[in-house]
């Protein structure tokens, strides 16, 4: 169950280098899109997106200036590459793969809500000369119930990875773990 | 041993969230950071990194537009830790942490040899409305002979993971990874 959540650790579930689903509405449309060009650029959080003209999602992005970034467990891997190799003109990919959604409280954008965690986001400027989409995540939704909670990292060959052995070390980073970003 | 590879593969060790050591030479001394909030930008490749003034390592990037990205293995992960939340100013973090170094071909900051792969990098622009360097990948370095070849993926709230299971779905993407980008 997608439940809102603390947008201080929203970056949180960016940082590791998780490969998201980008959900978009031009007006009329949903359209979902994959990505694994992304990063964290502060704790509010921004975050940089690197698209372009080839996605059918970066001119809605362009012309809606919102999206939303949703954080897939791997056990959705399949479906999140076959997401990520179609094109938005095939057809509706919330229905082609069954893709449940969920309406989000500030932007257009739907929200997968199989997801582990969705960051809803306004444009906050495009750097045209290098691709980049710069995003302001609004508000956070987490699904504190799903089973698998590791996240997809894309090695960029066709090969992934989920998230394996586990560290804390918060008491030697103390002084650069901002308030209130511990995951839940 | 590092030893050199196809830079067409470079992005690969990048594009999974990895955590890196970003090393430099300002002209007399070398120093090392740690960050993770760094994004593939495309497969030449190109790569951005978030940082700013606070970094001694910033500076130096901005005046001798050049720097290595190096990509430390799961086990030196606190290490890792140590050297993101020292500054350059307390000494010299290769005689501290005991960092072995070999010289890059292409640029003057060194590289941290135990790595998994490292990559020297020119810088091709700064972003600084959004406090972005955009680094060019000139130079990659491979160490094949590592036994632990596990990534570091940082949460950002002070917990990490390292890479676990691992998927290879080349077939289903095959139109999509560019010929020479397989990981050794």
């Amino acid at each position: 169950m997608m439940k809102t959540g603390d947008l201080r650790r929203a970056f949180t579930y960016l940082e590791s280098g998780a490969v998201l689903l980008v959900t978009t509405n031009d007006g009329t449309r949903d359209n979902v899109m994959t990505i694994s060009w992304q990063m964290v650029m502060d704790f509010t959080p921004r975050i940089a997106i690197s698209t372009g003209s080839w996605n059918e999602s970066f001119q809605t992005i362009l012309d809606q200036k919102e999206c939303c970034l949703c954080v897939p467990p791997f056990n959705l891997l399949e479906t999140v590459v076959e997401i990520g190799v179609r094109h938005g003109s095939e057809g509706d990919k919330f229905e082609l793969f069954h893709l449940p959604r969920k309406q989000a409280k500030k932007v257009k954008a739907p929200i997968v809500s199989n997801c582990l965690a969705a960051i809803e986001c306004r444009l906050e400027d495009y750097v045209e000369d290098h691709g980049l989409l710069i995003l302001r995540g609004v508000q956070l939704w987490e699904n504190a119930a799903l089973k698998d909670k590791r996240v997809i990292h894309a090695n960029g060959d066709g090969t992934f990875f989920a998230d394996g052995e586990f560290r804390n070390l918060r008491e030697k980073m103390r002084q650069w773990v901002p308030d209130g970003s511990e995951r839940l």
